[in-house]
C-alpha cells in the first residue's frame, strides 16, 4: 500500500493507495475514525461495493444513502437528501460522510459535509481512476446549478481518501480511458520523467496491473497537492491544473454536455495546448508527437469536433477562467512545464482552433 | 458614527454603527467595495429600506432579491433562491452579497455568499437589534433543517457590518426588547460595568436614542468578538454565548417554536441561571434579584411556562449542547463572569427548575 500525506498543518491527511484496500478493517479503521458513519454511493457503485465497505466499517453506527447515478443528478436537490438521511441517522459533530463513488459522489457528499452542522468530516473512497486522481486532493467540493457547472460548493478537506484500485477492474473502459487523460495531465504540466514513465508503462496501466495504478495515481496526486498547496484558492499556479480545459469545455459543449466525457474533451484540448505552444514555439513537432501518440495509446480521441473556428472560439469565451475579457489559457513550455498565459498572438490561437475544428462549421 | 474593528487576520472587517448610515453613500461605499452586489431582503424590510440602500448603491450593478419573512422560510430552498438570483444576475467570483434585514436573512444570504462559486464576499446590514448584536459578529450562516434549527450551514465571515440604528425605529418593540435580551446577557458573561451602564441607560435605549443604542451595540459586538476571537470553532469560551440558551430552548420547545421569541426564552433562561448559580452559592440574593429586575424593566418577561419540572429536563436534555449525556450549562460566577460547568449538584438543577417550571405539569 502506498501512503501519500498531504500537509496542510492541521488539516493534513493521507492519501491511502492500493488494491483491495476497502476490504481491509484496519486501513478503514484508520481513514473513518469517527463512531458514527454516513456512507454516501450511488445506484450504480453501491451494488458493487457498499457491503463491502460495511463489512469493514463493522463496529461503527453506520448509515448509508444511495443517490441516482450521473452528473445530471449533482444538484442542491441531491445534496439536501445526504443532509436529510445525516439528520435522520441522527449524526452529530463527531459524525463523519464517506463518499463511495466517482467524482459526482464524492463532490455531492463532501459539500454535505461541508455544509452540516457547519462542517463534520469527511472520507473519500473514490471508485473511479478520474475520482483518485483529481478529486482526491485540492478540497473542491459542490453541486452544479442549471446555469453553470460547480457554480454552488464549498472547501472541505478530507480526512483521509482511500483509493482501491481494485474497483476500477468495475469502471467502464472508457471511464479508465478518461481518467488516464489526466494522468497524462500531470505528466505534461509537472513532471517530464512521469510523462516518459506514462509512456513506458502505459500498457500495465491499461491492464489494471496494481504496482503501475498505485505509482500513476500516486504521483499525479502528489503534483496536484505541490500545486493547491502554493495556491489554495485558484488564483495563479493553480490554473495550471485546467491544462485543455478551456478547449475541452468548448468541446463538451459544442457536443452537448455528456456526449464526451469531460476526460476525453481534456485530452483533446491537451494536444490543442500542445500545437498552439508549438505555433508560439514553445514545444518542438517532435514534442507534439509525443503528446499526439500518447493519448491515442491512451484509446483517447485526438479529434475534436467539426463545429468550425469562430464557434470553437465563441464557446471558449464563454468559459469562467476568461480573465477581463482576455482568454487565459495553460500551453506548455518546454514539455513536462505548463505555463499560464494570455500572452499569445490571436492569429495563433485562431489557426490552431481551425486546425483541429476547422475553418468553419 | 461608531467604528469597530474586528481582529481576524486577513480577514478582519469593521462593523460600522450609528443612525442613518444605510442613506449615506461614503458609508455603503466602504462597507461593499465590490462593483456587483446582490442585495438580499425580505417582504418586510424590503419596502421600508430598499430602495433607500439602492439609492446609497449608486453607481454599482446590482440586483435584488426578497424573501418571505420568518423564521420557517429559512430553508435550504429558500437559500437556493438567492443562489438563483446570483446566478440569473450574472454575479461573478468578485460581486458581494449584501443582506438587509433581521437574522434570518443574514443567515440566509451569508450562507448562499458561503456557497456561491465556494465563497464570494458578503456584507451585513442588520436592521434588527437582535441580528445588529448577535449576527454581526462570529460568522456562523446557516439555514434550518425539519430536524433541527442550523444542522446546514457555514462559517463565513463579512467583509463589513453596517448597523444603522435608525432601522430600529421600524422594529416591533417586542422584538427591540428580544433584542436588549442579548445585549443583557453580554453584561451578564463579561462586564460587570457594562450590566451597570444598562441598568442606568435602559430608558434611553428603549427610546431608541442614537448614543445609547450605539455604545449598547457597539460594546455587545466587542465582547463577542473577544470571546469567539478565543474559540472560532466553539468548543471552550464560545459556550459561554449560550447562556440561558438550555434554559430556554426548553421553554421554546414546550410552547411551541414561534410563541416565545428567541430572546424572550433566552432571558427566562438566564434568569434561571442566574438563579442555578445563587443555589450554588456563586451569587447573592442580590445578583438575582437585579438580574430579575433589569429583565422586567426591558419589558422582558420573567415567569418561565408551568409545563414542570420532569418535562423541562427532558426538553433540555434534547439540547445538541449536551456532552456526552452531561448537561453543561452556563452560569455566573460572579455576576458579570459566565463559565462553563457540568459541576453541580443533580438536586440544585432540579430545584431551579420546579421553582420555574412548576413540580409538576
Amino acid at each position: 500500500m502506498h501512503r501519500l500525506g498531504i500537509d496542510l498543518g492541521e488539516r493534513s491527511y493521507p492519501i491511502l493507495i492500493g488494491p483491495g484496500l476497502i476490504d481491509d478493517p484496519a486501513v478503514v479503521a484508520e481513514a473513518v475514525r469517527a463512531p458514527d458513519v454516513l456512507v454516501v454511493t450511488n445506484e450504480v457503485v453501491g451494488p458493487l461495493y457498499l457491503d463491502r465497505l460495511l463489512a469493514s466499517l463493522r463496529g461503527k453506527r453506520v448509515a448509508s444513502v444511495v443517490l441516482p447515478d450521473g452528473e445530471q443528478h449533482k444538484t442542491l436537490e441531491v445534496m439536501g437528501r445526504v443532509l436529510d438521511a445525516l439528520v435522520l441517522g441522527r449524526m452529530n459533530r463527531d459524525a463523519c460522510v464517506a463518499a463511495l463513488g466517482g467524482g459526482v459522489v464524492g463532490d455531492i457528499a463532501g459539500f454535505a459535509a461541508a455544509c452540516y452542522q457547519r462542517g463534520i468530516d469527511f472520507v473519500q473512497v473514490p471508485t473511479s481512476l478520474l475520482a483518485q486522481v483529481d478529486s482526491s486532493v485540492g478540497g473542491k467540493t459542490g453541486v452544479n446549478h442549471p446555469g453553470g457547472k460547480n457554480l454552488i460548493g464549498a472547501f472541505h478537506q478530507p480526512r483521509a481518501v482511500v483509493s482501491d484500485t481494485a474497483t476500477l477492474a468495475t469502471l467502464p473502459p472508457r471511464e479508465l480511458r478518461a481518467g488516464l487523460a489526466e494522468v497524462i495531465k500531470y505528466g505534461l504540466i509537472a513532471d517530464l520523467e512521469f510523462l516518459t514513465w506514462l509512456e513506458d508503462e502505459l500498457p500495465a496501466l491499461l491492464a489494471l496491473e496494481p504496482a503501475a495504478l498505485a505509482h500513476a495515481i500516486r504521483r499525479s496526486c502528489e503534483i496536484k497537492a505541490e500545486i493547491v498547496a502554493e495556491d489554495e484558492r485558484e488564483h495563479g499556479r493553480r490554473a495550471l491544473l485546467n491544462l485543455g480545459h478551456t478547449f475541452g469545455h468548448a468541446i463538451e459543449a459544442a457536443a452537448g454536455y455528456g456526449e464526451w466525457l469531460h476526460g476525453e474533451a481534456v485530452g483533446v484540448g491537451m494536444l490543442l495546448a500542445a500545437d498552439l505552444s508549438r505555433r508560439l514555439g514553445w514545444l518542438g513537432e517532435a514534442d507534439l508527437a509525443r503528446v499526439r501518440e500518447l493519448l491515442a495509446r491512451a484509446g483517447l480521441p485526438v479529434t475534436a469536433p467539426p463545429i468550425g473556428e469562430r464557434r470553437a472560439l465563441d464557446l471558449m469565451g464563454m468559459d469562467k477562467k476568461v480573465l477581463a475579457g482576455r482568454i487565459r489559457l495553460v500551453l506548455l513550455a518546454p514539455l513536462g512545464a505548463g505555463v499560464v498565459s494570455g500572452d499569445y498572438p490571436a492569429d495563433a490561437l485562431r489557426a490552431t482552433l481551425a486546425a483541429h475544428f476547422g475553418e468553419a462549421a
